[in-house]
C-alpha cells in the first residue's frame, strides 16, 4: 500500500503541477481524492502500489495516468531486477498485465505501457532500471511539452475575449504538468482572452469543484463552480464562447470518449451555438479503435453516486448507474488540438493525416 | 421554530403522500431535507414557522409550497384573531407578506395565497378561523385530485412501455399528495407502460437521489438513479420514450419554469427524439407572465454547490452560481399536462383557451 508521507520534503510542495513526482527514487503522487481539503502525498515503490493509486483514482486523468504508469515499470524493474537479477523479466510481465488492468477506458494507459515495453524489449544492459527511468521521466516531460504546445495553438483559436466552461479535471493534475484543456485555458487566459472559467462540478467524483476550482484558483484564473445541470441555461444567457474538454480516448473516426457529461455539453454547445474544443496529446488517439462504440466504459459503483461527500444521500436498497465516461461524435466536434496540430471538424482521413 | 414531534401520532406515518399533514389543529412537515436518512416531522404552529419551513425548504415542490402556504394563513389567522379578536386583520396582511416573500420562484406560493386573501375579504363570521381551514383542505384536496387527473392523461399519452427519465421530484412530496410528473408515472406505472424510471440527482439539493428514489421505491416502481451528467448518454442509448418533469411555473406562451436542469433535459430530448411531458396543474400557469424570461430566478448560496453532504468539498475563497431554476422555451416542450386537459406543441392561443 502506499504510505503517506511524514515530512514533506523541499521537492514536494503542493501545487497542481506536482502531480506526479520521482524524488529519492521513489512515485509521489498528490492524492486527488483529498484535494483541495487535505494537501497529502502518496509514495509508491512498487507498481502493485502504483496500479492500485491508479485504481483507487490518487492520480486521474489520461495522460497523468500514463505517466504514472510509465514511472510504475521503473519501480517493478528496479523491484524485480533486485530481488532477481538473472531472472527479472516474467515479474514484470506480471506487473504491466496489473498496470494495465487498473482503468479501462484511458488509452494513454495503455501507450505509455507499450512504450515502456518496446524499451523493455530492447534492453540488455545489465542493470535495466536506469534506461527505464529515463524513458518514464521523458514521457513526463513530453506531455508537458505537448501540453504547452496544445495551449498555444488552442488559445490562438479563440479570437475574442470570452467566458468558457470545462468540464471534470483536465488539467496540471489530470497530466504531466500543465494541462490540456485548461492548458489551453492557461495559454488562452495569459494571452487576456478568457474573461471567467464555468467548472462544471461533475459528478460524482466533483474533479471540477475539487480540482479544476483549485488549479485555476492556483493560477489566478476566475472561476465559478456551477452543478453540472446548469451548463444549458448558461449557454442561453450568452457569453459563453467555448467549451473546452480534454479526452480519455480519441477514435479512428474522430469520436471523442471523456468523463460523463461531456457528450452532454457538446449536445448543448452545438444547440446554443457555442463551440466544442477537444484538447488532448496524440498518444489520446487510438487508430485502433475505429468508431467511439468500440471503447470500453468504465463502469464505477453505485454508491459513488448514492453518496457525496462521505455521506450515504439515496435510500438502501436502491440502484444507481455510475457510467465514468461518454462518447461524443465527432460531428459535435468543432475542433481537436493536439501537440502536433489542430483539427477542425475531425474526420478519419484528417485523422489518418495527422497520425502519419 | 418549528419543534420536531417527541412520539410520532398514528397520522403521521412515513409515506411520501404525507408530506403535509394538518393533524390536531398544527401542520405537519414531513421533513425534506432529512429524507431519506431519516424520517421526521415538523410541527409548525404559526404562519412565521410556516414561511420559514418553506425558506428552508423542509418542504418544496410548487404544489406543497402552495399547499402549506394556505394551512400558514389559517394559521396566522387562528394565531391574531385569539391574541386580538376585534382587530386581527393587520397581522394576518404582515403575515401574508412573509409568507409571499418565503421563495420566488413558484407561482403556486402566490396562487394558494391569492385564493386565501379571496375568502379573508369575504368573511365576516366572528370565527373565521374554521372557513379558512376548510379553504386550505380544499386546495390540498383539490390539488390530489387533480394529480390523479393529471396522472390519467399523461398516462394516456404514453403508447408503449418504455423507460422514463424524471428530474428532481415532482411527486407526492412536491405536492398535496400522489405527485404531478411521478402522478403520471404511477398511472403509467399501474398501466403497465413504465419499464424503469432513470430520477437525475438533482444537484445540489439531491432531490431526485433521496426524495424520487424514495418515493418510487415505496411505490414499487423499478427507479435508477443516475448523476445529471449522465441523461444525455442514456438516451443516446435508447429506449427512453419520455422526460417527464413537473413545472414551478409555467408562462402564457407555454415557457415552463422548472427546477435547474430541467431545460437542459428538454435540448437532449429534442436532440434524441425523446419525447418531453410537463405535468402540472393549472395553478402553476401564470398568465400574467408573457413569456419564461419574466419569471424571477431563485439563486441560493453558493455553499450548497460547493458543499455536499454535509462536507466542504471546493476549495475556499472560490465563487459558484446557484440559480435553482431554469426556463424551457416552448418550442422544446411536447405537451404539458393539467388537470383540465392536454395541450401538445404549447401556444399563447392554446394556453388562453385552456384557462378560459
Amino acid at each position: 500500500m502506499e504510505t503517506p508521507l511524514g515530512e514533506t520534503p523541499q521537492a514536494l510542495v503542493a501545487h497542481p503541477d506536482n502531480a506526479i513526482v520521482w524524488h529519492e527514487d521513489r512515485l509521489f503522487l498528490l492524492d486527488q481524492r483529498a484535494l483541495p481539503a487535505e494537501i497529502r502525498f502518496l509514495a509508491c515503490q512498487t507498481a502493485a502500489e502504483t496500479a492500485h493509486a491508479i485504481k483507487a483514482m490518487v492520480v486521474r486523468g489520461a495522460p497523468a495516468i500514463g505517466v504514472t504508469a510509465a514511472y510504475g515499470v521503473v519501480l517493478s524493474v528496479r523491484d524485480h531486477f533486485q530481488r532477481t537479477p538473472a531472472d527479472w523479466r516474467p515479474g514484470v510481465e506480471q506487473d504491466l498485465e496489473l498496470l494495465a488492468a487498473a482503468r479501462p477506458t484511458a488509452i494513454n494507459l495503455f501507450w505509455a505501457l507499450e512504450r515502456m515495453r518496446r524499451l523493455l524489449a530492447a534492453l540488455d544492459q545489465l542493470d535495466p532500471v536506469p534506461a527505464l527511468l529515463i524513458e518514464a521521466e521523458r514521457i513526463h516531460r513530453d506531455d508537458i511539452a505537448a501540453n504547452r504546445t496544445m495551449g498555444d495553438l488552442g488559445a490562438a483559436l479563440i479570437s475574442a475575449r470570452t467566458d468558457v466552461i470545462t468540464h471534470c479535471n483536465a488539467g496540471a493534475l489530470a497530466t504531466g504538468g500543465y494541462g490540456t484543456a485548461l492548458g489551453v485555458v492557461r495559454s488562452a487566459h495569459a494571452a487576456g482572452k478568457i474573461g471567467r472559467v464555468y467548472a462544471d462540478e461533475t459528478r460524482p467524483w466533483m474533479q471540477g469543484a475539487r480540482l479544476t476550482a483549485w488549479e485555476l484558483q492556483q493560477s489566478g484564473i476566475a472561476v465559478t463552480v456551477q452543478a453540472d445541470n446548469v451548463a444549458a441555461s448558461l449557454m442561453a444567457r450568452g457569453g459563453i464562447g467555448w467549451v473546452i474538454v480534454g479526452s480519455d480516448r480519441i477514435a479512428a473516426n474522430g469520436d471523442v470518449c471523456n468523463k460523463i457529461g461531456t457528450y452532454m455539453l457538446a449536445v448543448l454547445a452545438r444547440h446554443h451555438g457555442v463551440r466544442f474544443m477537444v484538447a488532448a496529446p496524440t498518444s489520446t488517439i487510438d487508430l485502433a479503435v475505429a468508431s467511439g462504440s468500440e471503447i470500453p466504459i468504465e463502469e464505477r459503483t453505485a454508491d459513488e453516486v448514492l453518496s457525496c461527500g462521505g455521506t450515504r444521500l439515496g435510500p438502501e436498497g436502491v440502484d444507481a448507474h455510475n457510467p465514468v465516461f461518454d462518447v461524443t461524435p465527432a460531428e459535435l466536434v468543432d475542433v481537436i488540438v493536439t501537440e502536433r496540430g489542430v483539427i477542425e471538424q475531425p474526420t478519419a482521413e484528417k485523422i489518418a493525416a495527422l497520425m502519419e
